[in-house]
C-alpha cells in the first residue's frame, strides 16, 4: 500500500470529497450530479448493469501499477462487459475501501486515472462510496450501467455454422503480466501497458450487436475459458482455427518466447477484447474469424476446441487461484 | 470473521454462485438475469443510483450481528437513499470481497438476508462480483437503482416557511448500539433489531415526493447531522422542535437514561428513517412535523437548532472517527 505524503485519515470525509468530485466531468445523461443520497441517470427503456472490483495484492501490486494505472484498468474491464452485452456505457459508481494510513496522493491520482477513462468513454461517475478498512487492506469496486438499444446479446445464442471472431488483441495483458514478474518490462512495453490499463473496443460491442452477433462476451479470463462459457451457454462446439492465432502469438513470442506466447493467447486473462459469434457471412469492420460453431457430435458435450483437439488450460478463478 | 464449517476457498466461483444465485427471485423489471456479462433491467426516463459499502470490524461486528442481519441492513440503506430521492427501488448489484477462510454457511445465511430485503421491497438483484481479500476482511458493497417517476427531491429545497418532518423513528439504532456495548441487549429489544436491521418506510419517499416535498435524506448519520446537510444546501435555518422530540427520547430513556437517549435522538446514525420539508400545511400520512424552517437571519450562517440554540453534537465520520 502507498503511504508517505498526506494520509487519508487527514481529511474528514467532506474534504475529501471535495478534492475528489471536481475531477469527473458531467455528460448530458446525468440528470442529478453526485452529492445528494443518489444521483439521477437519464436512461431508456433498458438498462444494462454490472460490477467488477479490484483488491490491492490480488488485483494489481503497487511496484507494477500506478494509482491512475488502477483507476483506468478498473473503469475499462466494467465497461467492457457493457460493450459485450451490445450497450453503450453511461454511467459508473466507484467505493474506495482502504487503509486510513493510504496516500492521499496515490488517491486523487487514481482519481485522476478513473476520470480519464470515463471522460474517454463519455461515461459519468454517478457516485461512490468512501469507507476505510483494516491496515493494508485497499479496494475499489465499481458498478457500471448502460444504455442498451436493441437486444443484449448473451453468450447463450451461439448456433451451428456461426463464426467465432475476436475484435482486439490475444494474450497481450497477459504477456505483460509475465514481463513485470520477470522483471523485463522493456522487452515489450506495449503488452505491459495493456496489462496496466487496457482499452477496450467498446464501440465494438454496440457495432456487433447492431450487425447481428449471436453471442458475445469480454474476455477476462483468457480465450479457451470465455469461450467454453459460450460453448457450453450455448450447447455448442467452438473450433478455434489454431493458424487464425499465428500472428497473435507471433507477436508475443519475441518477448516471452512461443511456448509461453501461445498460452497467453489461449489462456491469458484480463485482455479484455471482445469474442463474438456470428452468422457465416458477417463480420463487422475491426473483427476477424478465429473460429467455427457447430453442433455438438452424438456422445459429444459442448466445449471448445483447438484444430479439432481438446487443448488443457487454466483460468483465472478468484478463490481457487489464490 | 466467522470461520469453521466449510470454508469458501473449498468451492471454487462458478460452485459458490450456484448456491448463490437461486435465493434471489426474479421481478417483472429484470429483463436478463444476472449470470451472463451484465443483467439487464427495464427502465423508464430516469434512474436513481447510489452505492453504500459496509466493513468487517466498522460496520459490523459478527457478536452482534447475524450474516442475514448484515445482509438485511447493507440492503436496507441502500434502498433507504433510492427513496430519499422520491425513487422506487427497482435493482441491486452486491460485491462480497472476502478472506478465503470465510465460513460458507455465514455466506449463505447473509445471502438469504440479502433476498429476504429484496423481495419485501421487489427488488431484483441485477448482479454482484465475488473477490479474496486478505486474512480477516470481510466487506460488502451495494449499488442500489431505483425508477423516479416525477422530480428528484434534492437536499437543497427547503425553503423559509417550510416544516421539517420524520417518518420513522429517531435514534433506536443508536440506542440498540448502545444497548449491545453494554451487554444489555434485553432492556430493549426493539432497539436492538433496529440496529441490526432497520426497516426504512421506503413508499413515504415518492409519496412524500408526490406530495410536494421540498427536500428530503434518509438519516444515515443523526437528524443534526443531516438536517445540518439540507440547511447548508438549502441556504435555511431549521428550527428543531425540542418538545416534538419528547416522544422519541422518553421510548428510549428507560432502556438508556433520559441523557443518553436525546444524544441518541438528535445525534444517532444508521437510522435510515426519513427527514423532510414540506411547504406549511402539507403532511402526508405517516410523517410528524418536528420542526420549522426559515431564511437566515443577518450575519447568520445556514444551520440546524434546536429551540432556537445550537446544540453541539458529534456524527459519524468514516475516516475520522476510527
Amino acid at each position: 500500500m502507498m503511504t508517505g505524503g498526506t494520509p487519508l485519515r487527514s481529511l474528514d470525509e467532506d474534504e475529501l470529497l471535495r478534492r475528489i468530485l471536481p475531477a469527473f466531468a458531467p455528460t448530458d445523461e446525468l440528470l442529478v450530479a453526485p452529492g445528494d443520497d443518489a444521483a439521477v441517470l437519464r436512461t431508456s427503456e433498458r438498462t444494462i448493469a454490472t460490477t467488477d472490483t479490484v483488491v490491492l495484492g490480488r488485483d494489481w501490486l503497487d511496484a507494477w501499477s500506478s494509482g491512475a494505472d488502477v483507476g483506468r484498468k478498473v473503469i475499462a474491464q466494467n465497461l467492457a462487459d457493457v460493450a459485450a452485452m451490445g450497450g453503450h456505457p453511461t454511467g459508473v459508481l466507484v467505493t474506495l475501501v482502504a487503509d486510513p494510513e493510504l496516500s492521499l496522493e496515490w488517491v486523487l491520482d487514481h482519481v485522476a486515472g478513473l476520470a480519464a477513462a470515463c471522460a474517454d468513454a463519455g461515461v459519468a461517475v454517478l457516485g461512490g462510496d468512501l469507507s476505510s478498512a483494516p491496515p493494508g487492506v485497499v479496494m475499489v469496486s465499481v458498478t457500471a450501467l448502460g444504455r442498451l438499444d436493441g437486444e443484449p446479446v448473451l453468450r447463450s445464442g451461439a448456433r451451428d455454422g456461426d463464426v467465432l471472431a475476436v475484435c482486439g488483441s490475444l494474450g497481450l495483458a497477459d504477456a505483460g503480466l509475465r514481463l513485470l514478474r520477470a522483471e523485463a518490462a522493456d522487452r515489450m512495453p506495449e503488452a505491459v501497458a495493456h496489462q496496466r490499463h487496457p482499452q477496450p473496443p467498446l464501440a465494438a460491442g454496440p457495432a456487433a450487436a447492431a450487425a447481428g452477433a449471436t453471442s458475445m462476451l469480454d474476455l477476462s479470463d483468457g480465450l479457451l475459458r470465455d469461450g467454453g462459457r459460450i460453448a457450453r451457454a450455448s450447447g455448442v462446439v467452438i473450433d478455434v482455427t489454431g493458424a487464425a492465432l499465428a500472428p497473435d502469438v507471433a507477436a508475443l513470442t519475441g518477448a516471452v518466447g512461443a511456448e509461453v506466447a501461445l498460452d497467453c493467447v489461449l489462456a491469458g486473462g484480463e485482455e479484455h477484447s471482445l469474442i463474438a459469434t456470428f452468422p457465416a457471412g458477417v463480420l463487422p469492420d475491426g473483427w476477424r474469424a478465429i473460429g467455427t460453431v457447430r453442433a455438438p457430435g452424438e456422445a459429444e458435450r459442448p466445449t471448445i476446441l483447438v484444430d479439432g483437439r481438446q487443448v488443457s488450460h487454466t483460468g483465472w478463478d478468484h478463490f481457487r487461484d489464490a
